[in-house]
């Protein structure tokens, strides 16, 4: 990344994100005007602002140092709605207001039944006097409390994957929210979306091939959730690395202490080996055709994140435990890495389809 | 344990302890009547009414499995203060209404400085003018905003353990108590108490020998947060399976699929394991004598539990990550076990130091 | 077990056992003489001499503790053929020479197609003239290569599990053997064992009820192979405790750095825990009852125990890769474990299909 | 790397490698024809052909998928010795000589009494009648059976790391070598070796700055075993793929049963990451200032593809335990990556030195 980038997104956490982050997780508080001055930033959507996924990844990196909250919201309205309205062919006035954070957008598409089962959904449009009208139940939308403008992901037919078209949805009457409170990550507006016979703006890429659109948007977004997943790694280890030198315990500080010194080199080293995973990944130049090592990176680092958070709250002790803390919140933030936009499993999957059609070839070069 | 005790536990947790669990949780807030009810039943300080070790560990089991805050208050209530008073000579009323639920009792021996760490507390007692008044600041009570009585240990000289003694104090005005909030455990009424000045209703032992009902205390609380731990990790992994069962996915119930299977049966094998090594250390005849066999069971319920939630909450998907579901707020929980009542690394010295004096012997036969 | 017993074996394992381990493994020497002397003794097939089912599991530990090549052949004659001739109806004096050690037993169940999967073995027996004739090629055989007789698993009939045979077959011109050579465990004879029309002595139990017969050897063998495993941990830690306690490094002896005590006792620990669980479960009265539980106790002993000496091997450094020390030896041997009489992925199995059916409450109680 | 190197090494290890790899390890042979033919090839030292450190990586991993024990080879030939004399001025007849495999040379480094303490090595060199004569005993140096020239590593002093100086010494009568015989990479001479007064050819770099060239040659080598660690862990892995492809259990090919795929799905990821690690941190430009970095991929090289090894041995079943598969040697030989050229702790040690002084900004750049 361009370190005049890199310095003026650090400037920007330390001035604006970090004095929020707590309130944010307390008050399960959506930051409004904060995600308006990232879009004026350019932090947004860096990939409309002609910035690589890359540096897309970094940014949201120095973002989860310090609010794990905040970089899932840029995620979800950069990587998640505005890159695929981008790439697909969205209204530009849309995009454009979506990456100042004039109009805040959500990407609706799990749904109650199942989360990473996308060829059973049962949101379905139908095309009623030349409008679609979209008809369904959308579950764990983030930002979907918020929402101007929904991705909506339907069925049109009876093709499985090759059914499924992607809408835009304008906020109406006609949409119902209902808050979900979740562990981590708070203040991101997680909401159930009831859409009741809303009419759609226009599709977003082509009849029944909206698999695409969800495909590229999810495989963009496990790049960013990694992303976040290694920042919240990073700040929590940070804030060990602190306590430990300044902790006094059975009369040396806690750095001083064999075991603990372990701990925290084996988690930087854990993080070091991530760091050159997601840049070795995040280079990509076709996300569909790195989509097994997009899956590598989501998989490991999400969980490797998660073990490098835990220890990060042992050495802290009962301040790792206590509210206030970075450990405390990366802990519950950092699990949903292991969930979010594809589990653990789906990852696997993934892999596991492609070494056997192709053998380890795909993934040693 | 007895039967009837363990019907009867059951029925008084469905009936009375699970309709609070969510709330509890939720609002952070101390269920006084319940406290009391359990006092009525038997089920507080089991050890006051001639239940063992074991059985105590057990109830405390059943409590857990769906709600870990009860079953902490308990532990506290109980365990760390009750139990110790019966055994070092406190008050009968006190140990009669502690163990009733008329009084809250609270075990202050945390400091601000390091938790681990006794031989250096800052609290001390002195004796003015016949009576020994106490200055000093504790933290990480659990009960400690809503306790009638503290149990506190304090320095009475310049000896180390050896100038550590233990006194009941009434809160009174010169007790002030300001409210740690935490990750979970919530509605235990942490809190971090000021004594200033306080005159102490009576010594609880003997002068300078109160490392002996620390450790009692400690020692008990250990085997009392491993039970804790394994109910955690049950009711997590009940809910789980009822979920695998249920769940449809890719066309197939979740618990179909060779991968759920597996962490499903793994969890089941690590949960029997701790079973028997519960009962096994839990029989203990004198806990100073097995002290080594304690810290094996604290740091590996502690651990293993951790991890069996990690898999419940994985399988649960999205559930698992929110509110309202026994698994999300079991995640949070248990990750207390690892740090309370001395952390992973505290037991793990504890065990090296007998295994460096008496070899494997003491922890083979 | 009865403290005579205990004191015995171990007299046993050191005067006769420990001045032949190197060789048995360095040679791949079997170590005719010595089952003699274990038989005559008792120690071979302690069941059959009154013994329990714990105690023989006992005697398995410290014979492994020393060499699990001496504790896998005790397994394969004592567990794997006296015991299920012994139970379910053979010869009497077979039986007494096998526990004797004059004659050497070997159970013929895997097959070249497929280890754990008995349902599809291919060896078949044909009643041919009022005599049942053996066909088929048996492979991983432990004692294949010295044994006098056989225990063998064949099919007759089409039945699945229900068409199992169980027969006994003594070494003759029809019988040819090849030997496998393997990792560890060295000097057990195992073998290819290739049965040509060789004519049966007799039906071991009943036919077509093979399966039984097969699976109660399995079962006893699993808690006979968790026993190995913790003494093969049990004299690895002990020989890496002694090494960390002489050896100085860096100026300190080996055993004061505190990342060298917590892998001791982290060691010592999951040891506990695993001895605690072995005699829960080898004081069975019912294998088959509590094959679950077996299942459970096969999968954490072996893989735990392979842990535990992969730790001690790490304390030892160099000298733990080298020949001639029991950890080098102990890495080879304990991984068997998690193969053997059903692998690591059978006992999740047994164990998931226990859940699906009953839930926890089998696990739990 | 060059792609006409790739498939010349690829090539090579085909023809000449693989043929010998069973026999290498079975019999504990060194391959002296092999040696030749690598350094005709310039296989055997490539940094001293002009390839670079990356490049000599790449050829590494490619021989350790068929051969621990040849990888091994060239890494205590070309970089533990041909590299460093090279570097810091060795006669250019023996660097010439060396590179081409018509000397064997081995790496005197390590002594009885502590493999990774270097500031404690007993060895002594001293001037007499203007030569250096050495005397010590050095231990587990590979090659050292059959080493035509010695890199030692003497005390010419009293200051610890500063009074070490390395010299080149020939093997002569004064040289008495025992063999070592360790459970892996057998084949590669591994010896004890006494020098009894041998004069020194000459000074490798300068007197009492041999810390310097050892230093050197360590990092250089923990690149090299490191990339030797993960073409075991590919080979391995190539190896159970097939099997499991293959192999039909319980009606299915294994490779159809999800918790073997999601074994191979882990593995690949997990592989895959190191080889990015690997491409990331052997493209250094000076390894004094990336120790840190080398550190962090030794220690998790090694450690990982010990992992990755396993569960290719679990799925390969007893095959994988049998001698003569790949799994078989893989599992013996990656064992010694985590003890070799500074053991895992050795790592964790220097890593934690530098976020010590410098905190995470070393690891995360």
């Amino acid at each position: 990344m361009n370190e005049l980038i890199f310095d003026s997104i650090r400037e920007f956490v330390k001035r604006h994100v970090e004095p929020l982050a707590v309130r944010i997780d307390k008050e399960d508080w959506y930051p409004r005007e904060l995600v308006r001055k990232m879009g004026e930033m350019g932090f947004l959507a860096p990939m409309s602002e002609g910035l690589s996924l890359l540096d897309t990844a970094l940014i949201l990196k120095e973002i989860a140092k310090v609010s794990g909250s905040v970089a899932l919201i840029q995620d979800a309205q950069g990587e998640l709605v505005t890159e695929p309205l981008r790439v697909y062919g969205g209204d530009k006035y849309i995009v454009n207001a979506l990456s100042k954070g004039e109009l805040i957008g959500a990407f609706a598409l799990s749904e109650p039944q199942g989360g990473s089962d996308v060829a059973s959904i049962k949101t379905r449009a139908e095309k009623v006097n030349g409008k679609w009208v979209i008809k369904g139940k959308k579950m764990w939308t983030t930002q979907g409390l918020y929402a101007d403008v929904y991705l909506v992901a339907a069925k049109t037919g009876e093709n499985g994957l090759k059914s499924i078209t992607t809408f835009l949805v304008r906020k109406g009457e006609c949409v119902k929210v209902n808050k979900i409170e979740v562990m981590g990550n708070r203040g991101t507006g997680t909401a159930e979306v009831e859409f009741n016979n809303c009419e759609a703006d226009n599709i977003v890429g082509e009849v029944n091939k909206g698999w695409e659109v969800v495909k590229y948007a999810l495989l963009v977004g496990r790049v960013a959730i990694s992303a976040i997943a290694l920042g919240l790694a990073e700040g929590a280890l940070e804030e060990a690395l602190e306590w430990a030198k300044s902790r006094e315990l059975f009369g040396t500080k806690l750095v001083e202490k064999q075991g603990i010194q372990w701990y925290l080199a084996e988690s930087v080293a854990q993080l070091a080996s991530l760091n050159a995973l997601l840049k070795s990944v995040a280079k990509t130049e076709d996300v569909f055709k790195d989509e097994g090592k997009i899956a590598v990176l989501k998989y490991l680092s999400t969980r490797i994140a998660t073990d490098i958070v835990d220890k990060a709250v042992q050495i802290m002790g009962g301040m790792g435990y206590a509210k206030g803390t970075k450990c405390e919140r990366a802990y519950r933030d950092v699990r949903l890495g292991r969930i979010g936009e594809g589990t653990d499993e789906v990852q696997l999957g993934i892999i596991f389809k492609i070494i056997n059609k192709e053998g380890l070839k795909y993934f040693s070069e």
